[in-house]
Formats: structure tokens, C-alpha cells, sequence
């Protein structure tokens, strides 16, 4: 075998969300609770079918026009008004943020993000060559005012400045925190400012268990500086792979061109189409929120109950929990001890983009149930133990 | 409206394969013939239905392993062996192909393709950034004498040698060419000597007119050199948008990395799965096929009476033709004009990816009736007429 010459950006080898040990109960992936994932077959059949001349076919890079306007129906209901033209339909929205990457990234742009943050967007934008703005968060979200201070003195250095900023509004991935009006405002305002692009993350905002939703940021944006990106994975089923990318239209259409796949599958595009023109879409989420309420709630409960040392923001809404654990405990050491005790969950340190406190811990609560979610915990709860007794 | 700072990969705009005006007869584009469009409705109903959990799940980043496994029993059908572990399931060839570039291009590495190529995926290598090393084809295909001493030359001057070559052994887009047994061969070596990486685009293969097979550039592999992408866009349906990548484990796991999706779509990777143990692909693959070759007949055919000045050459299977048109007769002029006139053909210049000789024409045969290309090729005719006589 020929020592093959690889570009940089290959060695950035994440670990797989799909590789997990055999019999581990999984409170680590954001995947579906697969009792709630939806039957779409009269939905297939009519895509398959009465629609094959277009579903069979080469479809347009910027998806379909029937998805496209059923998108700008969808988020209006939401307060985000925009066209057609504004509408890029992607394969989930990793993929969006991904093509907005393309579209503004030189490589050692900076770019603004949250610490922490998703840590799978992370690594894609890592392999863009991404050189991090880290500003950390508080209960109200991204701390803008620090982000403002930065950004004032990279321009007082003459310094350049970021052309990007991700960010999880509602719900973030994986903190679970919120942000707050004030902060939303500040932060579009610090774009108009300082020239750069706002990606807003929104997988998750129609999963609210509780509270006032607040604005978002693409319905607060009236200078067109807010890509939105959205996906059915979260509400619908993962296994579509389709989601959108809201923004001005010089933007989604340089978004398309950097596409390397054809543009996105037609035939699933009809399927997500007749979800959403139905209302089947609507109702679903309803079933995904309820029931991911009662998952929250069993891990908060359980979570207090077998690992009380610990530190868990309760979210208001979305499919991820963070918890701090002591100072000095290491979540990469509980995270590996947890594995031989039969459950899998995230170290924190995947979601620092530079400096990881190194105590912290992800978990998702959506794939098992309330039962396997406790007993889960309880397995933690004595891999918390062990871990302990050994130092 | 801020002035957005776009990189400078975003300013690579082509013309989108899906702009077409209205009402004129395409001549130009590889889109599947409607009459052969599949019916997959009962593979849909058990995707969407037996196989939910599977189907509408988040799937693994390498593709599903039944999927990988059918695609191992189809290769080895054409001589190419290999193990589950050799197979990257993606959404279509050019998605392979871009993440084989993602993989080993660093922007200015040399990249070896032929002159002409392919022209979409052109644009997609521009946008990594790759410095092109053309070479011209003859009726065996790529001049390997002459990729040779290019290559040595670079060596003899301490040059950075190329890391990838791209290209289509098969019937050739936009050419038509298959490469000679022999000419393989001396790629082959070259590639194991200059130690580069050949990406064997397939997608036309198995849609073979007469004549005989030639051993993939993949069936002749010993030393893990060739990346084979392929894609069921040409034998089933483009609107599936699933392909694969055949290589060593180390690359389609890098390749696998690179992917900013989430993974292909696993609803439509298990319907393909389906299609393929039934062995209704291989019965689908022979109607593509017939009806193509009657396509092709019906294209040489009325090109020779409606344009009996242009070189054409007769491809043995595929879906294109390639045209020269008499020197100082220029491609771009024509193609406009031919919109003018209700047909709409390629120029050949997007193929080339440096000097353009300005006179030729792609075509495909694939979307349209034998009737309607017939009609599309009078209308050329008086096209290049109407030039002829203003000039």
C-alpha cells in the first residue's frame, strides 16, 4: 500500500457518533425516540408515484419550489418573514452550516462561537481551516458584552476581524440555555456593526416544554446579516436528511453553487413537502415536545438522585442536558469509567472550541426511555462512585 | 444590505445544469429519459414502513452495512473485489468525488485531468483550490506518454508531483472515449511510481452499446492507487441520490469524515439496498440501456444530416456525444445561437480546464425522444446555418 499524501484537514478525526459499544445504554446522541418516528408511507407512495417524474429526477440546487415555499409557510407561522428566493434546501442543517462555511471562509478566518458549543459543527468547521472567537456564555447566553469588547479591540489593532458567528439560540447544543431578547438585539446589532454573518442553529425551537418563546434572531433581523438554518431531523425523523438555510438571496445562491452532491434528494424533498402542506408536521411535533418532556424530566430527577454532586442546567425545551461536576473531576475520566459500567454520555471536552475546564459533561435524553434513561443514571452514579473510591 | 465579505471559492459561479429556457428542446443535459423512470413504490412502502427504525433513524456516517455489502456483490459481477470495509456510501459519484479532494487537497496541489472533462466536476476541484495538470485524450484515451513525461519533468526539477488524477475511463463525458486495456495499465504504474491517487469515475459503465468490456482501472488495482466512485444516477435514478466510493480503508474513512451532512440519506440507501438484492437493477440497468442505444442512434444520425460539417464521435455505451465543429467555428456562438433557434446544446468550453480550442460542442442523448432529438438537431442545423450565413 502507497503511503498515501493527505491534505491537513483529514487528520481532523473526530470520534464517530455512530461507534458505540455493544450494549451500552446511549445517553449521548440527540438520535429520535423511535416511538415517535413517524409512518410516512402513504407519503412515500404519492413521491414515489404520482410524483415520479419529479421525485426520479435530477432536482434544482436550490430544492424544490413547492419545499421552498412550504419552508417560508412553516417559519412565518414563527414571525420569520422571507420568499422563496431566501429558501436553500439542504441535507439537514449541519450540512447548511457547512455551505455557509464554504461561501465566507478563507482558511484562518476568524469566526465567532460560544463556549461551548456543537461540537460535530465544530469539527466541520475546523476542516475550513476556522480560527475561533470563544466567548463564553452565562444563563442569558452568549455574554455579547465580552464578544463586543473583543471585537472593539481587534479594530483598535487594526486587527481583522470575524467573518462568521455560530450560534444555538434556543436551546443550545449542549448547554440547553436560552438567549435571552436583550441579547439577541445586541448581538445583531454587533453585526450590522462589525460586518459579519450570523448563522443561527434552529433545530430545536419548536420542542418547548414550557416558557414564552422568544423572538428569533432571523425574525429580529432587518439588515439581512442572519443566515437561519433549520432541519425535520428534530421534529420528524433524522433518517430525511432535510433541512434549509434562510437567508438574503445573494447568500443561499452562492450556498447552492458550493453544493458537491447534485442539490438534495427530490424524492425525500416530496415526502418532507406533503408533511408539512398536510399538517402532519405540526402535529408531530406536538408528540416529539410531550414526549420529550417526560425524558427531560426522568434525567433531571435521575440525574439529581445518582449523581448529586453535579451541577444540571434544566432547559426549557430541545434534546440536551450539561452538567458541571466537581472541580477537579474529570469528564473524559467519568465519560471512559461510565462505558464499563454500561453507560455511554459526552465528555464536555469535544465542545470547547480552545480551552476545555475539563470537568463538564453532555448527555442527550431523547433516544431512550424514562425507564433506561434512570437506570442510565444510576450506572453513572456508580462509575461516579468507583471513580472516587480509586483516587 | 451589508456588503458581504464571500470567499474567494464562492466567486466560482457556473451556470447551474438546471437554468434552461423555457419551451426550448435540451440537447444538453444528462437528466434520465422520463419513459424509464423506475416505479418504486413497493421498495418505498417497505422502507418507510418494515424497515422504520432503520429508514427514518440517523445512519451510519459510512453508509448501511446492507447497502455496502450489495454494493461489494455488485462490483464483483465486473471484476472489481473488494470488502464491506471498502465501500463509502454517498449521495451520488461527484459527491464521492469531492470528498476524495477534501481528503487529499491542500489549495495549489496538482491534480491530473484529461482535456476535456468533466465540467461539473471541474467547478467543484476549483472550488479545493487544485492547480490543474491537462492532458489530451486520442481515440484510447488519456495520452499516458505524455502524462509521463510531464511527470518526470516535475521530477527532474524538484516539483511538487500530483496527488490525485480524475477520470472517466468508460465512456468518457464529455468525449465519449473509452480508454484501451493497455493505456489502464500504464496509468496504473504511473500512479504507483509518481505516487498519486486515481479517482475511476463510473458512471456509465454497465450501459454498454456493443462491443467489449474493458477491465475497470479498479480490477487491475494491486496496490490500493484507485478510488472508484460510482452512482445509481445513471442506471436507476437521479433522484435517489445515492453512490459509493471503492477504495483503501484508510481513505473512504477519511472520505467519510469529510462529509457535512450527517450521512446519506439511510430511507433511500435502504430502498437502493432493495433494488439491488431483488435484482431489479440489473433488469432496469438493460432497459436504460436499449433505450439509450436507440437515443444515440437517433442523435449520430441526425447530426450527420443536420450537421455534416461537425466531427463526431460514435460512443460504444454512456450518454454523451462530443462534437468538433470546423476550426474558427465557435462553440459559445453556437450554443447561443442554438437557443435562438429552440435547441439548447453544451459549448465545449466549461470542459476544458485551461485553453479552450472554441470549437466544440457536448451533447447528450438521454433526456428526450428519438423524435425530439431529430427535431432538436434540424434546429441546430439552422442555427449554425443562420451563423454561417451572417458571418
Amino acid at each position: 500500500m502507497t503511503d498515501f499524501r493527505f491534505a491537513r484537514r483529514s487528520q481532523i478525526i473526530g470520534k464517530s457518533v455512530y461507534d458505540h459499544a455493544p450494549g451500552v445504554i446511549l445517553l449521548s446522541v440527540g438520535s429520535a425516540y423511535p416511538g415517535t418516528l413517524p409512518n410516512l408511507t402513504a407519503e412515500a407512495d404519492e413521491a414515489a408515484g404520482q410524483f415520479v417524474a419529479q421525485s426520479m429526477q435530477y432536482g434544482p440546487l436550490m430544492g424544490l419550489d413547492d419545499l421552498r415555499d412550504s419552508v417560508v409557510s412553516y417559519l412565518a407561522e414563527d414571525g420569520v418573514v422571507c420568499s422563496r428566493d431566501n429558501v436553500l434546501i439542504t441535507n439537514g442543517a449541519k450540512h447548511a452550516t457547512d455551505l455557509v462555511a464554504r461561501t465566507f471562509l478563507e482558511p484562518g478566518d476568524r469566526m465567532i462561537v460560544s463556549a461551548p458549543t456543537y461540537m460535530t459543527t465544530l469539527q466541520s468547521l475546523r476542516t475550513h481551516g476556522a480560527n475561533f472567537l470563544a466567548i463564553p456564555q452565562d444563563d442569558e447566553g452568549m455574554r455579547t458584552d465580552i464578544l463586543e469588547r473583543r471585537l472593539e479591540t481587534l479594530a483598535a489593532n487594526g486587527e481583522q476581524q470575524p467573518k462568521l458567528l455560530f450560534d444555538v439560540p434556543d436551546f443550545h447544543n449542549p448547554t440547553g440555555i436560552t438567549m435571552s431578547l436583550k441579547r439577541r438585539e445586541k448581538l445583531i446589532e454587533l453585526a450590522e456593526r462589525f460586518d459579519f454573518v450570523i448563522i443561527e442553529d434552529d433545530p430545536y425551537r419548536r420542542i418547548r416544554f414550557e416558557g414564552e418563546s422568544i423572538p428569533s434572531l432571523k425574525s429580529l433581523d432587518r439588515s439581512g446579516v442572519v443566515v437561519m438554518v433549520g432541519t425535520v431531523s428534530k421534529i420528524l425523523a433524522p433518517g430525511i436528511r432535510i433541512g434549509w438555510a434562510i437567508g438574503e438571496h445573494e447568500i443561499v445562491r452562492r450556498m447552492a453553487m458550493q453544493k458537491s452532491d447534485g442539490g438534495s434528494c427530490p424524492f425525500t424533498q416530496r415526502i418532507v413537502t406533503s408533511v408539512m402542506q398536510s399538517g402532519k408536521l405540526i402535529e408531530h411535533i406536538g408528540v416529539v415536545r410531550d414526549r420529550m418532556r417526560l425524558h427531560r424530566d426522568a434525567m433531571i430527577e435521575a440525574l439529581a438522585e445518582h449523581l448529586p454532586d453535579a451541577k444540571v442546567r434544566r432547559p426549557e425545551g430541545g434534546y440536551f442536558l450539561w452538567a458541571e461536576l466537581p472541580e477537579g473531576v474529570s469528564g473524559d475520566a467519568l465519560a471512559a469509567k461510565a462505558v464499563e459500567h454500561g453507560v455511554e454520555v459526552g465528555s464536555g471536552r469535544l465542545c470547547f472550541p480552545e480551552d476545555d475546564p475539563g470537568n463538564f459533561l453532555r448527555f442527550s435524553y431523547s433516544l431512550v426511555e424514562p425507564d433506561t434513561i434512570r437506570e442510565g443514571a444510576r450506572r453513572l452514579g456508580s462509575a461516579y462512585r468507583d471513580m472516587a473510591h480509586a483516587a
